[in-house]
C-alpha cells in the first residue's frame, strides 16, 4: 500500500491507497498544527493508525505540502505552515517510518492526480489552475509533471499580469491571484455590494461584509444581472493568466479545480469565454479544451503518493 | 552529416553539421522571399548545395521557423513569412529531398541548441530568453525541451505583464514584449531623445527618429547618465518577465540571447539586478545563475538540427 498526504494549514488529511487499482482503502485526518517535530509525530502516528487498522504495510508517503516544498523534503516557505519552514520534515518522518518519504508541492501533487485518474488523463500537454482562497497552478509537458529545479514550479499564481495594478499582500504589484481567486471574487462582489450596486448579495449575505465567492455564486443562481456582470469580469481574469499560460505551454486542454469549482458549468463556460476573447490569433490555433477537474479534494494526496510511488 | 537551416523573414541560413562532433562543415545562405513552394525549392536547392560542394550524404534535416511551427511541418502562423502560412513546408521538402525533415520553431531550436551545446549545459531546468526586435523564449525543463502539444509552446513574448498598458502591434495589451524587446529600448531612447531628455543619443543617431536600441548601448558604453536611467528601466521590464517564468518552471539558470547581447555584461548585470529585485521571497529561494548564450546567430540552425537528428 501507499499513503499521500495533503498538510493544508488547518489539517493533515491522510489517504491509503492501492498502488494496483489507485482505490482508496482508508482515509484520516488530524490537525496540522504545531512545531515541525509535533507535525512529523502526528504523521507517524497517521500512517501507523491507517497502516494498523487496515492490517497492511506501506511502501512509501507522499506529502503534498502548501509552500515552496524543496525535493530534499524541506519547505523553504509556507505562509499557511509558518512552523514548518526550514524544517527536515521529509527526511525525519522517513527516519521515523523507515520507509521513503516524498515532499511535493500541493497543487503540483494535484496536478500529477489528475494526470493518472482525472481530467487530465490521455493528455499529454494540460494546465492545472486551482481557484481557491488564492491560485494554485501545475503543468504536465509531454506526459511529464514540471517540477522545476527544486520542486518549486507552478506558481502562476504570483504572475504578474497587470504592473500597474495595486499591491497583493503578497508584495507584488497587479498578481493573477490578486485579479482571479476566489478571494478576489468575493471582493469584487463586496465592492459592489457596499456600494449599493448589488442588493442581491446583500439579501443573501445579510452585510457587505460577509458578502464572498459564494455569495457571487449563490446570486449568479438566482439569475442575477449584476452577479452575471461582476462573474463575467471575474472568468476575464481568470482567462487572461490562462492565456499566458497557454502562450509559454501550448497545452491541448486546461483542467479547472480548486474550490471554485462547485459552481460548475457556469465557471467553465465562463472562462471559456474570456479565453476565445482574450487568446491572441486563435483562428491559427487548434481549439482548446477546457473542462473542470474531477478528483475534489483527494487530488493532492492522491498525487502525492503515486508521485512518491512511481513518479521519480 | 545532418543539416539545420533558421528561415527567417529575410534570409534562410543552412549549416551542415557532423552529428558526432557537432562540428559545423559548411554553411550556405539564400533570401527566403516569395511562395511555399518557391521557399521549398530554395531550400532544396540549398542542402543539395552544401551536400554535393562537401562530398557528403545528409540522414535528416530540420527547420527553425520563426511563427507558430506545428509539428506536422505546417506552419500555421509566422507574421515575418506570411506567404508561407499553411504550406506544407515540412512534407515538401521531405518529398523532394527523399529524407525526414522537421520543423520547429527558431526559439525553442535555439533553447535546445544551448542545452546540448552552449550556455544550457550541464543544467537540466534552464529558461532562454532572446531579446531582439521581439522577445523569444523556449524552455528546458527536467532535461527535456518544452515543445507543448502542437510545437507551439514559448511564446511568452506575448505574455500580458500589463493588463493596463497600451495596445501593441499583435493585438494585446500591454505585453511583455512591449516593454522588455530591443524594439522597446529604442522606443524609450527615442522619446527621451525626441524630448531633449537625451542628448548624448541625438549626438550618436543624429536625430531623434534614428534613435534605437543599439544607440542607447552605445551611450550607455560612454558612460551617459540618462541612457544608464532608461536601461536600468529596461534591464527591470526583462526582469519582470523572467521573474514570471521563473515563478512557473522553477529554473536553475537563465540565459540571455539574441542580437541585445552584443551590449554584454551591462545587460546581464542589469537584468540580475532587475530579478533580484523583483523576485518574490527570494531569500527563501536558491540562487539562480544569470548568463549569456553562447551560440549567437548559429543556435536556431543548430537547435533544429540536433532536434531532427535525435530529440524526437
Amino acid at each position: 500500500m501507499i499513503i499521500g498526504i495533503d498538510v493544508g494549514g488547518t489539517n493533515a488529511r491522510a489517504l491509503l491507497i492501492d498502488p494496483d487499482s489507485s482505490e482508496v482503502i482508508g482515509r484520516s485526518r488530524r490537525s496540522s498544527a504545531g512545531s515541525g517535530s509535533a507535525l512529523s509525530a502526528t504523521l507517524t502516528e497517521m500512517v501507523g493508525e491507517l497502516t494498523e487498522s487496515n492490517d497492511t504495510t506501506v511502501e512509501s508517503v507522499g506529502l503534498g505540502v502548501a509552500g515552496l516544498a524543496h525535493r530534499s523534503g524541506v519547505v523553504h516557505y509556507s505562509p499557511n505552515l509558518p512552523d514548518l519552514v526550514e524544517y527536515p520534515l521529509g527526511a525525519e518522518l522517513s527516519t521515523a517510518l523507515g520507509i521513503e518519504v516524498t515532499v511535493m508541492n500541493d497543487a503540483t501533487a494535484g496536478t500529477w492526480a489528475e494526470a493518472k485518474l482525472g481530467a487530465g488523463r490521455g493528455c499529454d500537454d494540460f494546465i492545472l489552475v486551482a481557484l481557491g482562497t488564492g491560485i494554485g497552478t501545475g503543468f504536465v509537458s509531454g506526459g511529464r509533471l514540471i517540477h522545476g529545479a527544486h520542486g518549486f514550479a507552478g506558481e502562476a499564481g504570483h504572475m504578474v499580469v497587470d504592473a500597474s495594478g495595486p499591491s497583493h499582500h503578497t508584495g507584488h504589484q497587479g498578481p493573477w491571484e490578486y485579479y482571479a481567486s476566489g478571494s478576489a471574487l468575493g471582493r469584487m462582489g463586496q465592492t459592489q455590494a457596499a456600494s449599493g450596486h448589488f442588493p442581491a448579495a446583500l439579501e443573501i449575505a445579510g452585510s457587505a461584509e460577509d458578502v464572498d465567492g459564494f455569495t457571487v455564486a449563490a446570486a449568479l443562481a438566482q439569475g442575477d444581472d449584476e452577479a452575471r456582470r461582476i462573474f463575467a469580469g471575474f472568468c476575464r481574469h481568470v482567462a487572461r493568466g490562462l492565456v499566458n499560460l497557454a502562450l509559454i505551454f501550448d497545452p491541448a486542454r486546461i483542467v479547472i479545480g480548486g474550490g471554485l469549482t462547485t459552481m460548475g458549468e457556469p465557471l467553465r463556460s465562463g472562462v471559456e469565454t474570456g479565453y476565445r476573447e482574450l487568446m491572441l490569433g486563435a483562428s491559427h490555433r487548434p481549439p482548446i479544451d477546457i473542462v473542470m477537474a474531477q478528483l475534489g479534494d483527494d487530488a493532492g494526496a492522491l498525487g502525492a503518493a503515486l508521485w512518491a510511488h512511481e513518479g521519480l
